[in-house]
C-alpha cells in the first residue's frame, strides 16, 4: 500500500526555536504561523508550515492528553471526505489531540448512537459535516461540547459556528471564465434547490452573465443528483436542445464528468466543441482527459479552519467571528476553450 | 456537501429478532451474518447486511462504552484511504466502538507521538496501514494492545496478524485476460522491488505468460513510482521500443492512468491500439474514458476483516488463523480489446 518510511531521528520534542532556526526566521514569526495570525509573508508562512509538518511539531495541549476532536460525517467515504479528513488531521496532530471519525450512516439510522457515544467520549470539540438537527445541537451544548458545522447546506441560526466556501463567488468565477473566452450560450448543471450551495453557485453564474450583458435563459439550467450520472442526464438534456450551449458549468466535478460522457455520446470533443467547468477540484479532475477546469474549493483548508475554531471554542476562547467562508479559486486546465467561430 | 437525512424514527435499540423479522429469516441466520460465519446464502447475507446497516444495529459491546479502534496510516488522505476507512468504520459501528484515525505523517516525523498517544488512549485494538517497526510492535504488545497489519508491504514474523489481498493471483488474472484476448507482447508497469505486493503481481503476470506458452521478456518490464507520473514515464519507455507491446499491465490504477496519457501522446487509442489493465479498482477507474479494466482489490472488505480480527484479539479470542489474504477479482470494463490483426 505504501512505501518505506524513515524512522524519526530523535525522541526529543521539537521546539519553536528549532523550527525558527531551521526556517531562518524569528521565534515570534513561527508563533504567528502556529496561531494562524496575519503579518507573515505567504512564502515564509509556507516554509514554516512545511517545517512544522516535517518535524511533527505540536503545541503543548491545554486540552490534556488523550483529548480528541470528533469529526462527524453522514457517510465519510466519498471523494470529499478524504480532503476534509486531511485538514482536520493536520490540526489535530499539531495540537496533540486524537481524531475520532464518526458517521451517522446511510439514511441517518445511527444518529441516536452517535450522539450518545460522542457524549461518552467527551471530545474536546466536534467538527460536523453531517447537518445536525436543532435538538442534536442542543444536546451537545447542554453537555458543554463545542461544535463547528463544516460547509452548511441549509440556513443556520446566527449562533452556530461554521466554515464554508465562497460558493457565489466561485460560480461567478466559473462563468466569467467562460464569457471571457467568448461563450454566449452557457448551460448549467446543478443539484436540488434545497442545497444552498447549489443556489449560491447558480446565482453567481447569473451574476457573471449579467456582467457580460447576457440574459440568463432558464431553459439552459438542468437539475439532477450531484453525481456523474446526474450530470450525464442533465448534460444530455441540454445538448439535445435545438440550440445547444457551447459551454457547461457543472455545480460539482462529478456532474462535470457526466458532461464529458454526454459530450462523447453526442460526438462532441471537449474543449473544441464544448467547454466544461466543474466545481470542487477533486483529485480526479486532474486524472481525466482532458484535465478539468474547475473552481477549487479549499476543502482541506476549510476543515483545518473548522478544527482550529472548534478547538478554540473548546479552550473557552471567544473568537471574534463564528462563521467564515474561505475563498474559492479557479483552476484552469484543459477542458475550456473559445467557442467554434 | 451532502443531502438531507431522515431522522431516526425510534430511540429504542434495534434487536436481532427485529432484523430477522424484517428480512424474513431466522434469528440464528442473522446471528451467523453478524458473526461472519458461513452457511448463509449470498443473497440472504446481502439482504441481512443491508438491514443491519440501515437500522444501525450494533452488538452489545464487550469492550465497553467509549472503546475505540485506532486506525493508523502513514498518510491517510489518499484514494486508498477512503476505502480502508469505510471498511473499518462499518465494523466499528456494528460493535459500538469509536474509530480513531492516526497517522505517522509525511516521512514518519510523528511516530514517537503516535505511539505515546495511542497508549494514552488505550484503544481496544489497532489496525495499521503504516508498517510498524519491530520495536513499535513490541511496545504495543507490552501494553497488551492487539494490532493487525493491513496489507503488509514487506516480510513479517509469523506471529504478526495481517490481512492482505491475493496479489499473485490478481497479477495472473490480469495477464490471463490479456493473453485470452490474443496479446503476445504484454508490457508491465510496476513499482519498487522492495514492495512485496509489486513482486507478487509481477510473478503472477509471469505465471500467466507461462500458461499461454509465452516467454517473459525483461525488456517489457518498466519500473517507476506508483503514481500517474510514474506510470506515464514507464509506459512511454515501453511504447518507444522498436517492437512495442500491444497491451500493458499496470501494478496500480494510477500507473494505468499514466499509461492512458502515454498512449494519447503516442497517438494510440485505448483499447483499439493498446490495451491497459490496472490494479486496485479505485473509484476513479470507472470515471475515466475509457473506463478501466482492473483487478479489484477488496480494500473495504480487507479493512473490515482486519478490524474484526483486531477486535477479536482484543476480546482475548484466539482466531484459528492470524494472517489472511482476501481474493482479488477482475473487473472488465472498456480499456482492453484484442490486438490489431
Amino acid at each position: 500500500m505504501s512505501g518505506s518510511r524513515e524512522q524519526a531521528d530523535s525522541s526529543r520534542p521539537v521546539t519553536i526555536s528549532y523550527i525558527a532556526a531551521s526556517a531562518g526566521v524569528s521565534v515570534p514569526t513561527v508563533s504567528k504561523v502556529l496561531n494562524g495570525r496575519s503579518g507573515v509573508a505567504a512564502g515564509t508562512r509556507a516554509r514554516v508550515e512545511a517545517l512544522i509538518d516535517e518535524y511533527g511539531y505540536r503545541k503543548s495541549s491545554p486540552t490534556g492528553r488523550g483529548a480528541v476532536v470528533d469529526l462527524v460525517f453522514d457517510e465519510p467515504a466519498d471523494m470529499w471526505g478524504v480532503e476534509i479528513i486531511r485538514g482536520v488531521q493536520r490540526v489535530a496532530r499539531r495540537h496533540g489531540v486524537g481524531l475520532v471519525l464518526s458517521e451517522f450512516g446511510p439514511r441517518g439510522s445511527a444518529v441516536r448512537y452517535w450522539i450518545d457515544d460522542a457524549l461518552d467520549r467527551r471530545p474536546a470539540c466536534v467538527v460536523t459535516v453531517a447537518q445536525l438537527s436543532a435538538e442534536e445541537r442542543d444536546r451537545l451544548r447542554a453537555q458543554g461540547i463545542p461544535f463547528v458545522v463544516f460547509d452548511p447546506t441549509g440556513e443556520l441560526p446566527d449562533d452556530v459556528p461554521f466554515v464554508g466556501a465562497t460558493n457565489w463567488s466561485g460560480g461567478r468565477a466559473a462563468t466569467r471564465h467562460l464569457t471571457g473566452l467568448g461563450h454566449r450560450r452557457i448551460g448549467v448543471l446543478t443539484g436540488p434547490d434545497d442545497l444552498l450551495f447549489c443556489r449560491a453557485r447558480l446565482d453567481g453564474h447569473r451574476s457573471a452573465l449579467e456582467d457580460a450583458g447576457l440574459v440568463a435563459d432558464p431553459a439552459l439550467v438542468a437539475r439532477g443528483p450531484l453525481t456523474r450520472d446526474g450530470g450525464h442526464a442533465a448534460a444530455r438534456a441540454l445538448l439535445s436542445l435545438p440550440e445547444p450551449p457551447t459551454a457547461l458549468f457543472a455545480c460539482n466535478d462529478l456532474q462535470a464528468l457526466g458532461a464529458y460522457r454526454a459530450a462523447r455520446e453526442a460526438g462532441l470533443r471537449v474543449p473544441e466543441d464544448l467547454s466544461v467547468v466543474g466545481f470542487d477540484d477533486l483529485p480526479v479532475g486532474d486524472l481525466v482527459d482532458p484535465p478539468l477546469t474547475t473552481v477549487r474549493q479549499p476543502l482541506a483548508e476549510m476543515a483545518a479552519a473548522a478544527a482550529e475554531l472548534a478547538l478554540a471554542l473548546g479552550r473557552g476562547e471567544r473568537p471574534p467571528q463564528l462563521g467564515v467562508e474561505l475563498a474559492t479559486t479557479l483552476t484552469v486546465r484543459r477542458s475550456t476553450a473559445p467557442p467554434r467561430a
